[in-house]
């Protein structure tokens, strides 16, 4: 499947429903149809980006523009105490719909939501032997 | 605590130490110290922001530059299958550090991390009724 057809593209061109909440020239932001709490938002461009790897820099700030105008909204529309800012980028990180999105997700005290990924740790020197491999590569 | 004084702010003055991986003007990205998989890294902004509620559009665009950027370098380094790039806005989101910092964590199709938690559903004409709502605040 490509990025061209996938579920959100319909959303965008209107040929399948969303509960839309806000839209501008570059973005859609709609209800998630299976959210973890009410209120849980996907925000995507419009053009048409599969994700981070293949983002520009345009695109994103798009998205942070109306993430930051439409957060306290939604936030303040289902009485939420925070939210979380997620996205998936790749079948590994759990991205289902090759589709750039963020999702918006309201958070409540007694939502007894937890992280539950494990934790690593690193041996002696080898943090700073992979900080160091990755600043090289951007050097 | 006043977003002044945390951590975040110690690394950007280089008061306590960090596995830095990139640098520019606006912008710091450091190993996290309790890794969920090796490359882990937080992305802060130098400015003082609290979370997305009080960010503004250039500081989220010079993060989402920096994101961008070494996204693929941090995969690329740890041999990584994809990434999560998450926040959280709010100690009810899990927020622990009160200064605004995005997560890029690389994931491997092997490590088994789910994301667990639950899912709620909206009543009919519910949903519908709260993508207005929040549209309505943001007319």
């Amino acid at each position: 499947m490509t990025t061209e057809d996938t579920v959100f593209t319909k959303i965008i061109r209107r040929e399948i429903p969303a509960h839309i909440v806000y839209e501008d020239t570059d973005t859609l932001a709609f209800l998630d149809i299976n959210p973890n709490n009410p209120g849980h938002t996907l925000v995507i461009p419009k053009k048409p980006v599969r994700n981070i790897f293949d983002a520009d820099d345009a695109t994103l700030a798009a998205l942070m523009h109306t993430i930051r105008k439409i957060t306290p909204a939604i936030q303040d529309a289902v009485g939420a105490d925070g939210v979380n800012i997620n996205s998936n980028h790749g079948a590994a990180a759990g991205q289902e719909v090759f589709y750039l999105h963020f999702h918006i997700i309201p958070r409540f005290s007694t939502d007894g939501y937890k992280h539950t990924w494990g934790h690593t740790t690193y041996k002696e020197g080898e943090a700073s032997l992979l900080a160091q491999k990755i600043a090289a590569q951007l050097a």
